[in-house]
């Protein structure tokens, strides 16, 4: 694959050259510009169909073959998105079935992006046609090195076509309607179904109650797209299957399995965009790069190789409330955590900013006035020159012994599941609070979901892992048996993968977590939930932490208790315990508590497994580490210098800086 | 009746058993756990119609048969619901009329439940022949107590044949278009009819302004369900007469006129889901109680004798935003309150948690689990026990020598009219803090509408009773002439029973209270709006009171003013005044003030109007105290020790704990 | 003109007989109770249509002859209006088209007022033809002043019928659809457009995205609605064309442009309900006396002579959600600043409460009481009288030296903007706090748009006059270099008339405010966005004050910088410059200030400017001052007691009162 000979790393961006063929003085100055700023990639097409297919069946490469033609010659390769993330008016007008439906049954107008019916055979059929003509025209040409299907795809359609698809979908699951009923609990409230025909999508005017069909709907959609993205995938491939292809992903939450969406891709691409400067302490932007560092290491670990960034902001995106400007040295530190968490690009989105319409303010590289005398254009030739530098890093992978459980089926359910506490953010949020810690730690840390191969992990841990699916409860034994340490949180091993609850009877009661009583030496009796402005307490290595959010009332059966409650009815019962099991050790911790107790907690449980870290040093304040093949990244994300001993080495950082310790 | 013959106190609760007709096993716990709980009556039926007719025309009566023969073997009572609280796929399938029409004229989908269309007649025909089916199977079954006629009734459809009834309904009150326009006021904003065909159901998107209009349609749907209602009792009752009926009350909000729906009910039933150990202050649970305790004694006050808690929660709803469990010592005092304040039985929604769906979390008495070793099952043994030791206060009733008014009417006037303040739960919630103030003085007391008869009470207490209908003032006047003592307030006599104001010229003029200004001693001049931070002053027996909210300034004619403004341009304005009017006396509170004021109000008027106290004792912070038949309750809501004489006894009750005196 | 001839200022308001033709007794009260309180003018007809035609086709006026009369024949003038302020239910059920259809494109249902689709030919000729049965009846009516067409026109329709009247007025505005591809930058998501068929009216479920289109929408629909106006002109003009016609006006952001609007009026009216009593701070009325200044600024600005307040209330409006009386004093302070800001009348709306619907706690000149003997009701005499004595003002004209830009077409496009803030009110309210600078310093001032003549001035303001239509960057040149002193500030000089950013190239960069960097001196590079909780400082004067929300970083040409930043990584950087330009001087202000800036800022550079102030006093916290003619008005808007030098005369005014020095 000619993207893997590329020896630098990829600079470049989203360009958008259909929105200047008029102008062919801006275009001249695109290409003088980009060699000045160190570009060697950029991505064409992205909602080009128009420029392709101005009226149906009449295509139009001639612009494209210039642009192509000039960007390779000059040096810069191409990254060639189908069209499929927009469609001209003309096309919904001919064919309305194509725009989606909402959930509340409305087909929408022609209008915006990525809200087309996925099911629409006429949609699919003039997606897989253009896509077509494109990699006829352009999958040899010596500029193209992978192919961008679609454009961060997200969302669901919920018309007459998908739902005839949707029951096709389950029927395949579930064979038999009986079978159906006795996974969705439809005995409640007289919800028993007695043909495939009766069932519909869910709706908030409708059926919202059974959670198992909440649920289906969001994997059969899920599992749409991924078809979808398929077809393009083969369209596209006919031409040349060496060309790679990737589609840039963007919000873990999307509505997308990226887990499943991964074994379909090439290459995974990923839009980052961190609220730089926006909290309230200006001092840190730790919070910040940790979100950052969480979807880094979630998007690297889908492969467990590296990445590419696709889409980032060289100043400030518009989408944002408040549109603070990148502060000195953070367009750099922003570009180096990239690199360390593991891509093999700095893309930005966008190059040039558009004259009007709704992203006319989205920051780019180049800005309305044109010219290359701004701070951003600057910032951005210094990223250049600095990924030239560092071209030995590129296809170096991370080597990770710890990990976090980030599984997508057990988010959705989490969030349809009502009881404990409504508020959905929570369990949304937790995965990263673990994964924290271990940063503060400074150990590299892999997200996985459950359904990943847990052997070459020291630790693992999974907040909240609600939903058992068929063997979870297996593989997390065996990781304990031969040797691994596993914490495992309140909340887990309560539902099977259809979200029924696991349930017991007098003479064999079953308690959560699920079929583990043994390895965790536990069983959970009673969940508590804690309003905001309340807590309990529990003490830790000689500090007293608070308890949040929820806490488990166990029976502690043969572990040892690490840390009781303080207070309320329940002082003095088990919050943390630990047993050894096999030839590992089996944790759980029965209650939320504040990240402090984490960062202690993880710090012991890491110890205990005998995992590495990057550098022996404790967290030092806003510092954050990472290592990527044999290079060393320390950051500094507070405005003011820190110290930091490095395996010996000490490094003194002014605010914003960094060292790469190779 | 056979429900009136059984000696005991009833305990149990709903209980789904075909949710689990595939698991013999569990069937068998439940029996044997039944009567380790001390249960003695059951609800089954409850969203059955899948079960009992899961084709259309095909009824399915065997295994209820099993479970009720059974049930009945073990010594435990029946009441049977009718099904037509959710509907199955099929009939919605085949006859989509049944589901409702939502105010945005958009016909729901298949799903939830309580959202059938109360006009239609293939929905009403399916219910009655269900409904029969039942009754000719079960009507004489030696297990069967009571009919529970769906289930928590409440909502609105706004579809063409409710509004060709809702025609109907208004020729049947108006007789002509021109009386309607009249009362409608229709000539503002141009909306006066030519003909009742041009009368839409209210809609956001259609008419929302015309008040009489819009609280009218309220009025029809609620006589709608009641009818409804009466279709069902129908069904049931023509195999056996002697079976008492009942629905589940649950939300004195929730559409329907429940002082009307009493009427066509044999038996007075309620769902009570205190929010307990949710409110800010965690050492006392005594605005939970006041919220329970008032609900209660508007349900009793129904029909003047004991009701039935149809639902209650043995744990923790999972309704609520954050589910906190049940503190040690509440569920038992809990218990003890619905039947101090009348219940003749407590009962839990739900025997056991189902595994799927959206109530898999709500609280019961068996959990997922399956055991009966958990705290929850011991809490219920122990009120099983306690009901048990409390047969002799089963049919007593209490004697209540004060009232307050809350009016369907004058809520739903409320509720729509604009001016003042739009926030509407200052007015729902304004009739139970006059009535926390009577509790606080250790009277009995019950809730009636000013339809109600007044000559049993020595005190009524009608806080912004805004709309007088006919025949209201007429009745205050009298009960004040006979020697009774009435307590009005701000907002009071503006509106007529279309929520017309009471209007007069230069030469009459009319001021609120409508016609009662020779009986209050007053006339209404004018009513300021406080906002949340305002505040006036008033004086009381050596105190000074905050006036909060709304302040009207009077024209005091021959009424003694009992306090007066302290501040603003109204300094010194009568804020209470007191009229002796024939053998009573008429007391008129001005303003809004501080709860502490009513306590001290009310202790003032009990005092005058020589009304008996159930104990002597001044009102002991967080200790409620009711009297049903000759026993005396007394009820520890704090998490401390409270001490209290009660008429020469000294009771020391620890946190939660409670005391009955005989 | 009739209207003029009068020598009077106008006092009286709404009156709706039509609501009490069966109480002649209400009737005749109101004729005497109008002369009582010095009332010589009411507005007749609003709402009226179901009593003028109460069948399609039958027009029945005597009730109207017989109001008509009587009023003239107690010297009360009439100002008659149309009823297209709503329509009666026959006409609704009759013809559906004439009902809007909403932006989720879902048609009313019959209710409310002022939601007709202003396309439908059916509605035109129904409003035509019972306008022309009116003006053929009344029009030379010796009672008649005035036609008030229509009532508070505002909102949008989005049926089929306004589509393709739309797409009409794109044809004449683009010429082709090229030209609107280019204008929109449609290339952007695919969007060009191949005919105008393909475009629809924007829709949340369609196309928001276009910002040129949304914003065309808002610019087609005011023009169709002035259009309207003009239909209904030209009807009531066909039989007297002596008779000046006007509209009340209510929400200078309402949807229509004023500015157009005026164009078609012969007066400009307008409705003032400011929300007295109703801030924080109870001891100044300032903020609300500013609020209401502007408007009165504005309107009067718009003929640049007196106009006339349609609407105002005499007590409490009730569409606020807390409904405060007002204060003593505070009616005639309010009447008094309406009569110093311009206005010839003051007017109320209503004379008489409802009974019934929405509007019946709406403040009256009568309430239901039906009585005189109000407090209200004496203020309103009071004011009567108080008018009776000012006839010498009339028609006197306000002359401004200073003027504050407020453009609608600005004001539309920064409600859509997509970038550095989204909260959209930031930018509706920024006019008004530069207004109130000039207010503090005591100079008229006038609200102008952009396309207003500059040659009046000698100051003027333009905050974020984002958007430069044709001419306007070489107005404000003109105007500079004639002598003006003109301040821009931030956010200026962005986009052209269809939002569509100016741009530049390399080699010929184009910086904001555009076309104007040589007048100024100055570029701006970049914008920073400020969270609510972060500010940058400034020095001006020797004080320092505090920038907000957003600071542009500039470079600075030949400028001279009175103020730079403090802090930040552009500390050091100008804040705000200052130009001489040809005989003017051009002030750039970079950032958002603090008011307190504003204040001193604005009276440096009206020294500068040489501009006359009303009394040489520096501002005394909430006394306002305004000159009319030769009169100097003096208010005090505190409850305290405030003493000001007017030009050598020492003025005490207790609080809430006022003096007029002639």
């Amino acid at each position: 694959m000619e993207l893997e000979k590329i020896s630098r790393l990829l600079h470049g961006g989203d360009y958008n050259p259909d929105q200047w063929l008029d102008r062919p003085d801006v275009l001249e100055d695109d290409i003088h510009l980009m060699k000045q700023a160190g570009v060697n990639v950029v991505t064409l097409g992205v909602f080009s169909w128009s420029s392709v297919e101005p009226k149906e069946g009449v295509f139009t490469f001639e612009w494209l073959d210039d642009i192509m033609n000039k960007l390779y010659k000059n040096g810069i390769y191409v990254i060639l998105s189908t069209p499929s993330g927009a469609r001209p008016p003309w096309l919904a007008k001919k064919y309305p079935e194509v725009m989606r439906t909402d959930e509340n049954r409305v087909r929408q107008l022609y209008g915006c992006r990525e809200n087309h019916c996925e099911s629409s055979k006429i949609w699919r059929e003039k997606v897989r046609i253009i896509d077509e003509k494109l990699a006829e025209h352009y999958a040899h040409h010596p500029a193209l090195i992978m192919w961008h299907l679609s454009n961060e795809m997200y969302g669901r359609c919920y018309c007459e076509h998908c739902a005839e698809n949707f029951r096709k979908w389950l029927r395949a699951k579930y064979g038999t309607i009986d079978e159906l009923n006795r996974h969705y609990w439809s005995a409640f409230w007289s919800h028993r179904y007695t043909c495939f025909e009766e069932i519909e999508p869910p709706s908030k005017h409708g059926e919202m109650q059974l959670h198992a069909l909440v649920i289906d709907y969001s994997r059969f959609y899920s599992d749409l797209m991924i078809d979808f993205i398929s077809i393009e995938k083969n369209a596209v491939k006919k031409y040349n299957p060496e060309i790679p292809v990737t589609t840039n992903m963007f919000n873990i939450t999307s509505g997308i399995n990226y887990d499943k969406l991964a074994k379909t891709l090439d290459v995974i691409s990923w839009d980052s965009y961190p609220r730089w400067h926006c909290q309230r302490d200006k001092t840190t932007e730790w919070k910040n790069a940790v979100e950052a560092a969480f979807t880094f290491d979630f998007v690297r670990s889908l492969h467990n190789k590296p990445f590419y960034v696709m889409e980032s902001v060289p100043s400030v995106p518009s989408q944002f409330n408040i549109c603070k400007l990148k502060r000195p040295k953070m367009h750099l530190l922003s570009a180096i955590q990239m690199i360390a968490f593991g891509s093999d690009s700095v893309q930005y989105f966008q190059w040039r900013k558009s004259n009007g319409a709704i992203e006319k303010f989205h920051g780019s590289v180049i800005d309305h006035n044109g010219s290359s005398d701004t701070r951003v254009f600057c910032d951005v030739c210094e990223v250049g020159a600095m990924l030239e530098k560092m071209s030995y890093i590129k296809g170096a992978a991370s080597v990770s012994e710890a990990a976090v459980i980030w599984d997508w089926d057990n988010i959705r359910a989490l969030q349809e599941q009502v009881g404990l506490r409504h508020d959905k953010s929570f369990f949304e949020k937790l995965p990263q609070r673990h994964y924290e810690a271990f940063l503060k730690n400074y150990v590299n840390t892999d997200i996985i979901s459950s359904e990943s191969d847990f052997s070459r992990y020291k630790v693992i841990a999974a907040p909240a892992l609600y939903m058992f699916k068929p063997g979870t409860a297996e593989k997390i034994r065996q990781f304990v048996e031969n040797g691994g340490h596993f914490v495992l949180t309140y909340y887990s091993g309560i539902t099977n993968e259809n979200d029924l609850c696991f349930s017991g009877t007098a003479s064999n009661p079953v308690y959560a977590p699920y079929s583990l009583n043994d390895v965790f030496g536990i069983k959970v009796k009673e969940i508590d939930g804690l309003c905001d402005d309340e807590y309990n307490e529990l003490e830790f290595n000689g500090r007293t932490y608070k308890a949040l959010t929820c806490c488990e009332l166990l029976d502690i059966d043969d572990s040892e208790s690490l840390s009781k409650y303080m207070h309320d009815f329940y002082k003095g019962i088990c919050a943390v315990s630990k047993k050894q099991y096999g030839r590992g050790c089996a944790y759980y911790l029965a209650c939320d508590t504040e990240n402090d107790f984490l960062h202690e907690f993880y710090k012991y449980i890491l110890r205990n497994a005998d995992a590495s870290k990057i550098i022996g040093s404790e967290y030092v304040k806003d510092v954050m580490v990472k290592q990527r093949g044999e290079s060393i990244f320390i950051m500094n994300f507070s405005t003011e210098e820190r110290t930091i001993n490095a395996n010996g080495k000490i490094i003194t950082l002014s605010g914003y800086d960094f060292a790469v310790l190779n």
